[in-house]
């Protein structure tokens, strides 16, 4: 799928407007292959046994030196040889990505922080801050119930306040789902939810706690990013159909801007929240380098049916294996290039208007969005 | 995508079975930009910066005698100069439309009526009664609860006499959503009902209201039009899941013709629907326009994967400005052709099959269902 | 669509892990029609007028010795002609099947038992036990509401003992609907709930026992097979969304393989549950047919966008016409080679790997779910 959108796109050093660092460790093979799934690694179950393993082997491979579509074996050896630090770099610069918006509240493993992240990629980096792991670190501070409100915002200003954080984060859609009473809890009402979870302990899982959340977060003055629909196994998937957010987002037009992650596969949701809230974003990250290029451009035109072009943005969502920010990349690049150079051929979009698009989805929306600078000023 | 199913599309006159007035005025530039999208027009983002904006500025252009691709500013001088009556005749002869049956129930900017359009378009035109309009001008009546039920059946019968009325619809999806109890709610339900809502004021949102108004359609007679699926932001988008309507079409089996309009994304639901119900309908109207001939043909090929082919209808639900009148019918005619003649070129259809479809989904599914008289009686 | 991948899978014999009977008796025309679509046979509605009666008419006719696309009074003429024994030899022996599982839990009309069905096809049989038909039979033998949890888990570990019983099935999509209690009931809640059904009479649809028998299906340790979404007008489409099944899924991991089966329109949302979820596999049967050639690759390529591929099977899900054997056969080679041998053509995909994913989805994993034999071990 050659062409001029392709190349403008190639061209186009891209923002990753969400997205989780690179693993620092060498990993055996059955880590490595866990973390090319969203599920667990099964017995029998090769995780390359996927369509995100078929992408890996042919758009990945030929970056460690091996040939197209290389044997699994061969690529986990090379890999292996290079060492984490190569590998890395080598995946994160063919990303060609000039900003990434980190979410640095999940970490099960080692992973770069967003400056060794910016480093190996030759990039910059900013931070996302993701409010139920503040909202925990509160919790676990030992605070009285009735001083939770007031910490919980005090600890979110403090923490948006740090250099180079750009936005905060929900995980919502995984922990209550987003079938929430749209309101603004009372004081007295987030006081006796906190009493009862102090008292329970574990997650924020309480719905009058995500609700107090969320509408905390609009006070932040940030660009909010809500996790919606794919994910791993500890979600509802019908749970975190972002329509079911409607209301809240009715009460929250004017406020701060609402960034639908990923959405799969309530992409034309998503579109139709975007398409008639002003403050409403999308991008269908993670499903990028999960569907791979052979799909990526089947779940874009979806999510771009009725899109206003300023409204939707490019994340790779990738986490842990480098791969996956050199894959989101890739496939967003492939996919939008083929649908939009398809319409140009067609006549149905000028060739100056496919650019624009494409410039506006794969960096411009973020950089106003976020307030990110343009990586060479003098030329973009 | 030229080809002889798009030829007899392209010399078919269509039925619109479901549209609104155009504006009979000039607009301002933000009039008629804020006419563009389903949202409200909002700071720094134009609403020609959307998949319809580029298929007007494709499609449309050409009509005001502009180039492909125009400018937007230069549409936007042509059409002011060119005044809104001569705007309105080129669009709407341009649809080719022997037939539209105008929802005359919302109007908030002054519109053709159905005769006007009737006129610009060298067309006939006929008139589908809102029900929502006709309770609540009952309810401005100042009768009192008990005579609810009964003045509003008789004003409801009374609407549907006036001549050239040829169904009536709701818009239960915006008020209350499809999930309501399907059951016929009793003459004491609905006094009670109507005595609250009397006593509140405003729109009709009450549940058992809504309810007593789809029965009270159900007895006049006249084929049913429901809002389903994408509208604008005065929306529950998953309340409007037709498939939420199930009971209640079970119920009315064997009863008055359904028409699901619009249904988008649920147009696979509402093919369900159709194909295990006798007397439901659908149509991807509003969606045609909006996703732009691009994306038609994909969303006209979900919507009749399995969907017998006498149950789908066309329609623009176009709205104030023509040019969506004259986009919903060549989204509709370019999907639609583009579909089928790639299924001739693979001889999985047979040329005659697909021109018979064609003329069916296009024009004789809606003459049959409003009993509306072929338009040259000698020839078709 | 001729290459490698459509030549492997046409050599390759499939193996069909549910479907239904053909009917042993020569049909009346309206006794035909009707059964070629899930709804009713309705008045002035040809069933041939659907994706499903054009595919009939060019895919089988040819089979009946006719041009392809024949009339429909052709069609039926000759089959009749022909006479049932010799219309399902022609069907079943080119669906090309090595193996049958057929659900001998639904059988209105008077079919093949899995062994003639095995017969006529040149092929092997196995049956899957309807645990609904299960319980009801217990319920009819007149026990009481205490014994009937032990009873129902005797019969069904009785009939799971059958020579030739390789699965178990549930149709809780169409009973209760899969929004369930995930939980296991208790012994007093089920006597409870069967004290209720036995007094009541009919179908089991009580959520309690459905739970019930959803988990003592856990219990005997055979793949378990669920109806989800697209079915008959028995159905509420929304309440067989598979992601409701969620919670049930995730307590159940590490037990028995799921099978969900059929999906359509949520084969996005079976895909994700396939992909986190161990134990889950999907196919889209039953509506590989409905849609046709035409259609089964978009269906199929959705089903297939993140499904691990030893999670994906094939199915006809076919029911008393043996067109609908064949049919969902040629839909599902034609549908599959068509997207593999794209990515294959453009160097998304090895050769290798694509006549690989074919044949784990074509036959394959249900060997291995089911412990099939091969059906030349020395061969293949």
């Amino acid at each position: 799928m050659p062409g001029p959108v392709r190349e403008a796109l190639d061209a186009l050093p891209l923002v990753d407007h969400h997205c989780h660092g690179a693993v620092t460790a060498d990993l055996t093979e059955p880590e490595f292959e866990s973390l090319l799934t969203e599920g667990a690694a099964w017995p029998g179950v090769s995780p390359f046994d996927t369509p995100a393993g078929i992408a890996v082997r042919r758009h990945c491979a030929p970056l460690l030196g091996l040939d197209r579509h290389a044997p699994v074996a061969d690529y986990l050896a090379r890999r292996a040889e290079l060492g984490w630090q190569e590998v890395n770099r080598r995946f994160l610069t063919a990303a060609h990505t000039e900003a990434f918006c980190v979410d640095t509240g999940y970490a099960p493993h080692p992973v770069t922080s967003p400056a060794e992240l910016a480093a190996a990629a030759g990039a910059r980096a900013y931070e996302v801050v993701r409010l139920e792991s503040v909202a925990e670190a509160v919790a676990a501070q030992g605070i009285d119930a009735a001083g939770y409100a007031g910490a919980f915002r005090a600890a979110a200003e403090e923490a948006v306040r740090r250099p180079g954080v750009v936005a905060v984060k929900s995980v919502a859609a995984y922990r209550t789902g987003f079938g929430l009473d749209p309101a603004r809890p009372t004081y007295a009402e987030v006081t006796r939810a906190a009493a009862l979870w102090f008292a329970a302990g574990g997650r924020l899982t309480d719905p009058v706690l995500m609700r107090h959340l969320l509408w905390t977060a609009v006070g932040l003055g940030l660009p909010l990013q809500l996790h919606a629909g794919f994910g791993d196994s500890d979600l509802r998937l019908h749970h975190a159909d972002p329509a079911l957010l409607t209301d809240w987002l009715r009460m929250t037009t004017g406020t701060v801007p609402v960034l639908l992650l990923h959405c799969w596969p309530y992409q034309r949701q998503a579109a139709y929240l975007a398409a008639v809230f002003e403050h409403v974003h999308l991008d269908v990250g993670l499903a990028l380098h999960h569907v791979g290029p052979a799909r990526a451009g089947a779940v874009l035109a979806e999510a771009m049916e009725i899109t206003p072009f300023r409204k939707l943005l490019y994340s790779s969502d990738a986490y842990g294996v480098a791969e996956f920010h050199h894959l989101g990349a890739l496939s967003f690049r492939q996919g939008l290039a083929g649908m939009l150079q398809a319409r140009v051929d067609a006549d149905e979009l000028s060739p100056t208007d496919a650019v624009r698009i494409a410039a506006w989805t794969g960096r411009d929306n973020a950089r106003r969005l976020y307030g990110l600078p343009a990586s060479d000023p003098g030329r973009d």
